[in-house]
């Protein structure tokens, strides 16, 4: 029996769809748990974005931790993934992080369709935070919001699908990383359409959260993983 | 219900502990078939050796991988890992590879413990390969062969833990991979001696192969793993 | 005329020392104007530290930048320097880039002397973002938090000489950056002892947004730094 | 009070124009020397033209320091600044180096506009030595030889707003820096066409130069700026 | 008086033209001798191919190094070169390692005109593992086999040249090198369309191999290259 | 018949021991003119001592090198090696280019020892700006200038071995440079010390331009090697 806690580090109406695209990947014996913000941005699509959800997506985490085996926080922008390793002992997994890990054992180079432009700088940053840039062969971002991916599935679907046509036959990619985890809807239309593996990023990190509990493996508290001093917080 | 391959790129009289090694940590659903070579090294120590076990492994593999879902190579030196992907439509994981992959996921900086001295090239060559060498902590071999790692576990746990210990405290790393699949006999004794965590790289290949089936997710064939044209053996 | 604000992107109870500090330095035409956070940590030393400071850091950065024509974050973590560049029409300075910048115009390689073990891994993701990391000789954490550093100024020099040394003879640094802002009464200590240049972060920040306002240059937003969507901030 | 002297590595007919340019943006308790070489070449743009000028551009520096708290050398060729920083105990500018540094803090990725093709190569190995290439969005060079700029000052701004663009829309270039300090005359009409910012070299060197002083930053004559020995030079 | 071993690494009719070819470049006391395999692979143009040439390639050269001085093993691939150092103790050359060694020696950047499209992941690994990949423009496979490449020179030329012009007009390529010790005949007709050096494998290898048995330099067996355990090898 | 055009970029007494040195490896049917500079300094250590040499270096190659195949530069710094590659039409080598690039042939990782300590930066500059500074193992200074190198060859010897040995057992090379072209003296008692290669760069650089002479090698006049303006230099 393992629990994952899934966090979504925004402000959300409901998470049913969630639920339901977990449920038909876990284990039989996993356990998830769903939390997300009451308040603060619906997205994080700037650096700005993430200053507004960080405290808060914490404060839930430490609110919820107690009795899970491992944390998923649910945006690519692994918000929060590094202070809440810092505060926990059990696995804390970002999409980001654990989709472009596995883009990494099926591709020589990988590409990643994204939401707006600036998603090129912060996608090659996250890629150079974990020396892994040599194999990024590109980003575009389809110049679409967050929130705005649902609207028209037919539409996003077709965008992303050009911006990874593009990513495969001029730059080489040869897998696709949805830099979002909103792309679900998306995902198959993707899928259909190219003859390179997509990876969807909040199954991969769930898939590695679930992976990591089977292996007992948890980071350590020492080099990187400082634990916080709780009592700094003035009250 | 899955079915997971593991091969075994080296002669071996069985491999009875790494099938007990496995039921304990698949999924339920799970079905694993061990395959190993009838002629050949026992181990595989340098580039040498390898190139007497490629051959063989993948008429193993081609001979096997009918009804599987995923292949495994069991040996750190990931032997035939891209051209396995260049012969198959499934998931093909090294453990060298899928090791690194969750070591990144939990530390700044990884370390290798290894057989041979040439292992700190031949594991700086693999690190380079996939564009994560500054990921690397450092590697040390302890001078024990690949077949001497079980004759006395509680000297090869001593020596693993010295040089682990080592690279922890003076070259800063985070995480420990095992540079070698026959170290799974010292990895509880290394575990417990040590406050980072240890990736033992078989069950991570293993674990990452059940989550690639689980997602659906196959190499392709272009770019890389362009598909051998077999009619090129001449009989 | 310029007018500079430096933000200390913590809760703190004055500012006097910093006020009189950046006096001896500025320009004869330069205002300053601090500012800093009503509650919240008292030091940066965590990403879970820096993730209760980031929003309330944006909050006082947007009500007080009207009228400035430069922005400084006094704190080596570089908090919130990219979210408020995305923010802002004016430059914003972080003392971190802004002193690795000069250090590598005087040295081949400079080192940091920061305050706990974790600073190596943040410092070295600081470098690696700015694709710097070739020229960072290495990071030694004094184990002293940034509270400490005034207790015992004697103290705090004599270890970060000692760190400096290791850093200078070890690791052919041919530069010191002190690694944290509150460093400043320890530099004249640390500056007499050592045959190589103690670059002292917020002045070597400020001097730069100084010579940003005289030059007339200012980030773009297009690219890196998209303006956020102020609306969405839920109310 | 400081003093800053600028040389011009190269045969000048008169330096009234830069006279004027820095006068508008130094500190006003700054006094600037220009010094120029006596023959040579009339400008940088090949190994083989520095060749001619570094011997002479050491012996007016070395002649005309004297009093002087810092050196600019006003070529983007950044001749002669490692031998001149080997020989001074002042600071010692690079205009490249220094327009580098700011651009660095402005953008993710920077371009240069240069003069000839050679300059691409030129331009990367500089950024490479820095170890910095990873930033450098590219380079491309008019094709107008240094002389030639000022000659027909819209024609060349035309061809540098071609140059820039190109490396803003295709390079994904976010800051441009003018690959020439020749290129002044044509800075205001380059900003005037680009929603970037636009880096001046001698200007940016400058500000730095003073910036150095203020903050009484010196190179050390340990690692890479060993004391040339003067005697060496047979009579 | 030299002699030095060419191991052609396939099944091979005849070895006449590069006999020829060698004795026009040979030094006059240099003696060749080829040796080929007698069955296996006509080429090696997937890892999958490799892995089938490997064993016999070492058996080959293990059965004829006796009295050689060097080695060269002929193909872009370098197969066995690494395992074929672990056994002797006289110096093997690759023809991809010895011409891009020579390449980086008159170009800023060189490009590979190769076979089929997954020579560009291959190649770019090759120049990895050799930490050269900021040296490498760029990869074009002219989408011939191998075996094609001698069936029409004039078209085979055709293809190159367009390749080689792209990767020098598009990719700022200096210098071209032949992805494949199979493109001699085409050679001539390349460097008579271009206006950059076209570096051929063979001959490059083939020289290099001479130099280093004239000035005596072997690679040690220490680090990369263990002396494999010969008695391993199951009877 | 080939013809070599070494040249000393240094005020030299004689070259009777450099003369006798290549008569023993060169090919029977090469010439060697030698030619050095009639006033200078008698070693390049440092920048500044480049400063100058570079003028009258490429004086005398333009002087000398009609009717030569190739030009050697007699040096470890490669002064003028670029420029005299953008000035002529027959192939340029430098000491320390050719002999890294036989030494990344021959080890994972090489290691130069050198005269003073402002080496290790100048050597890592140099293996920066060629792209292989990951294949450096390291670099020490026996603190012994140029010209002190031949006054005690058994001194200079012991602390080339010392310094060897510390770069092999510690910093893990496999190779060894030696990092002055006047250390060919101690060339044979550092061989026979250690166990490792030792690469002598003035042979290597001269069987380089012999290895491309033969094949027809020369660098283009496009991208990097742009033929100066001779016009320019003011009479």
């Amino acid at each position: 029996m393992k629990k994952i806690l899934v966090v979504e580090p925004v402000f959300l109406d409901g998470v049913e769809s969630e639920v339901e695209y977990l449920d038909a990947i876990k284990e039989p014996d996993t356990a998830v748990e769903f939390v997300s913000l009451e308040s603060g941005p619906t997205s994080v699509e700037t650096y700005y974005d993430e200053a507004f959800v960080l405290a808060d997506t914490l404060r839930v985490i430490e609110a919820h931790a107690g009795g899970a085996d491992a944390v998923v926080i649910n945006c690519f922008a692994d918000p929060g993934v590094i202070a809440a390793r810092e505060l926990l002992d059990i696995p804390v997994v970002g999409p980001s992080e654990a989709s472009m890990a596995l883009a990494m054992q099926m591709a020589h180079r990988f590409a990643v369709v994204s939401v707006y432009e600036n998603s090129v700088a912060l996608t090659e940053l996250q890629a150079r935070a974990r020396g892994i840039e040599s194999r990024l062969a590109g980003v575009i971002g389809i110049e679409l919001g967050v929130c705005e991916l649902e609207e028209d599935i037919e539409n996003t679907t077709r965008l992303l699908i050009e911006a990874a046509r593009e990513l495969v036959d001029v730059k080489g990619a040869e897998a696709i990383v949805l830099g979002c985890t909103g792309m679900v809807p998306a995902a198959a239309g993707l899928r259909a359409a190219l003859d390179v593996p997509v990876i969807e990023p909040l199954s991969a990190a769930f898939k590695t959260a679930e992976a990591m509990v089977t292996l007992g493996l948890v980071h350590a508290h020492k080099g990187q993983y400082r634990r916080p001093d709780l009592s700094k917080l003035k009250s």
